[in-house]
């Protein structure tokens, strides 16, 4: 009897926040690899804010994903069994490919990875697209400098948790907002954050700037948007930089979210607002993942995350990003590494 | 007897749109220079949009006014009478003056105009101000290529119409929102605008972009906001440059006024928005008033004044502004030239 294989399909488009309606769990026999393709096992998934955007038609900078068509997301897994491919059973190989226990891809369309950078999981966070954008974003849209205050919402997230971090390394000041008294902490004791505020009891996001942030803000890093985002635009100083990384206070918003109009705001203080995504410094992967290895080698980043187990739980996972459930990066252990 | 010297303060603040009883016009002798100023006859006032900001109790980059104080704005004058100061009478300046037929001020605070660039009124307009933040605007913050598309908003205004022309110099195609026939007109036939919209009665913003630009937008140089500019952001193209330059729909909202938020679109298209002032290119403005000069000069660049005749004048011409009355820059005429 073959093997089965579980998967997650989109079974429908969402109406706003999805629910585990929006997910459909099927088995299937393992798949077969294909000439030049090798077969995958997965040991962690990872869910992400973006693949919000892939459940509606259209409107993303992601393709969207087809009704009843596979999720797909960022993977690490172990190869089992090689078609042609120039990969060997029992490499540990990352790719974009289903939310599945196992899947096929070529070889082409995966990257290797090198098990002595860390855990295996880290490939999914802080030395893979999480920690490269952190990396970017920090040091080529904002360059933050030694006398700048930087700011980050998603603080306690994949991203920014790393990309404080690593703002820090350059002597800036270091804010985070995040939504629980654990990641205050966490941001505070544990990463080394100058202030960090919890957005949900504090009485006012303008006056917890105003204490944690008393000289105003040079440098932004935005992954939620919305009303912190209004409140920090109303303390950017002259020549101020705002990395739009991401928006997932808005991702699940009905009609289009409306606010403040921030261009005014702009004039005054010469403020330069740019969105970013991660892929186009594709050419400097390997140099992002060489440096972040580093640095959390040498105990300059530290990364948390948090693992969620079993495929069957991964809608779980994905839906708690937008509760704020994790601490750092989101993962989803499918299985177990055998080597 | 003493001359007499009319001149405007501002009365009051406005609550939301200025009318006449924003200004008071006071007629007081004649000022004479102390040491090291001089004694100008004002030959033309500016009026400019930013000048409502003054008005307000901060919250603008321009110093507000006190209320009760002379209005401020550039002016073009003559020197009549100097206090030991390297001007000489009969010499054309330029320089930030009261709202008055007379005005009196430190020599160091004045520029000298040559009268051989053109009409002394263009010292104002396309040699002046409005001209250099075309000229700043579209080489140093957007920088359109031959194969871009820019779109302008305020096109047919003292800003927006140098910079359609500096843009099209480049190659960019030209797009300009205007509002009346008579502008659409001018911008199309005089200034040779590749298309031009009357926004008061297209059917809507975002269709007619469509036709006018069929290939997405580039660049925008944004002078108005508000309704139009939502329009404009959902048709950006990927790495698409805005210059933020002014938002006079905006100016005099009496709340903070809204709209459809705006930073999630500029993730996918890795759009950057940029607000500038043209006082941070300060050291280079000779470069821009010669260089406007010779457009002007060769043709490449046309220009449209509006002229109201009289001091008592002034703020119905600025006034105007605000219903887009004047085509080109918008001038309040004093005095006579007398040599």
């Amino acid at each position: 009897m073959a093997k089965t294989n579980q998967k997650y399909l989109l079974a429908k488009r969402p109406d706003g926040v999805p629910d585990r309606d929006t997910f459909d769990l099927v088995e299937e026999p393992v798949p077969d690899p294909g000439p030049g393709e090798v077969l995958v096992r997965t040991l962690y998934l990872s869910v992400d804010p973006y693949m919000r955007g892939r459940m509606d038609a259209g409107e993303s900078y992601a393709e969207p994903w087809a009704v009843g068509d596979p999720m797909e997301g960022s993977v690490v897994g172990e190869v089992v069994e090689t078609n042609g491919a120039d990969l060997e059973p029992g490499d540990i190989v990352t790719g974009d490919l289903e939310w599945a226990e196992y899947a096929t891809a070529s070889a082409t369309d995966l990257q290797e990875v090198d098990p002595s950078h860390g855990p295996v999981s880290t490939a999914l966070g802080v030395l893979g697209m999480p920690g490269r954008t952190a990396y970017f974003g920090v040091r080529e849209v904002l360059e933050p400098g030694p006398e700048d205050t930087i700011v980050l919402t998603g603080a306690a997230g994949a991203v920014g948790s790393v990309a404080g971090q690593i703002a820090s390394l350059s002597g800036a000041r270091v804010v985070g907002f995040a939504g629980s008294d654990e990641k205050v902490a966490f941001l505070e004791d544990e990463l080394g954050f100058d202030a960090a505020i919890n957005y949900k009891t504090t009485d006012g996001y303008a006056a917890a700037l105003d204490e944690a942030a008393p000289d105003g803000v040079d440098a932004y890093f935005d992954n939620v948007g919305g009303e912190i985002t209004d409140a920090v635009f109303t303390r950017l100083n002259l020549d101020a930089s705002v990395a739009v990384c991401g928006q997932i206070s808005l991702y699940n918003a009905q009609e289009v979210p409306t606010g403040p109009r921030k261009l005014p705001q702009l004039i005054g203080v010469r403020g330069t607002v740019e969105g970013f995504l991660v892929w186009d410094f594709q050419a400097r992967f390997a140099e992002a993942t060489a440096t972040l290895a580093e640095w959390v080698q040498s105990g300059d980043i530290e990364y948390r995350e948090t693992v969620t187990e079993g495929i069957e739980n991964a809608p779980d996972a994905f839906l708690g990003l937008f509760e704020g459930e994790n601490i750092g990066k989101q993962l989803v252990k499918v299985g177990e590494r055998r080597e």
